[in-house]
């Protein structure tokens, strides 16, 4: 499996829109095994998202669905910045669908 | 929702070890909505950990859960450091099981 975990900046006062865009296509993206969106508690505009896929491939292959390049082009200017962003391959776990 | 980030070390060659002690008893934990282990692929001994739960009291109980309890009792002399712990506040995603 192959896997992502990262943490990034809303501008100040546009996390629920960011959130609210990175949640509107997460149904539908083939390999997608678990993409969950977080909020730190400590910090008002910053979002953690962790992501495991079946692969690399079907990751990169999200980023073509057009409704994902739709809500990734809105999102764009509401991001300030990127905290961390971190690679990794998932073993296994709970939660993790397909 | 409640959510936790962490990764850690395990003592050198211990990570499968470890990783299938973390593994033991994820499917039985009331409250857990994910739970998913990774390796850090560029860190021989590092493991990242995400959780989101309903809630943190659901978390906190697990800890109780006595299949938890003895794979924790196992893990702990494999663990040779924490080096991120971070709390969240998961608001949606995929894979979130409940």
């Amino acid at each position: 499996m192959f896997g992502m975990l990262g943490k990034f900046r809303s501008l100040p006062g546009q996390r629920d829109a960011l959130v609210a865009l990175l949640l509107e296509c997460t149904a539908d993206m083939p390999g997608c095994l678990s993409y969950v969106v977080a909020l730190d508690p400590a910090d008002a505009d910053a979002i953690w998202v962790t992501e495991a896929w079946t692969d690399e491939a079907s990751h990169a292959a999200s980023l073509a669905i057009p409704a994902v390049k739709q809500a990734i082009a809105k999102a764009m200017p509401l991001i300030a910045g990127v905290d961390m962003h971190q690679k990794t391959m998932p073993v296994g776990g709970y939660g993790l669908a397909g």
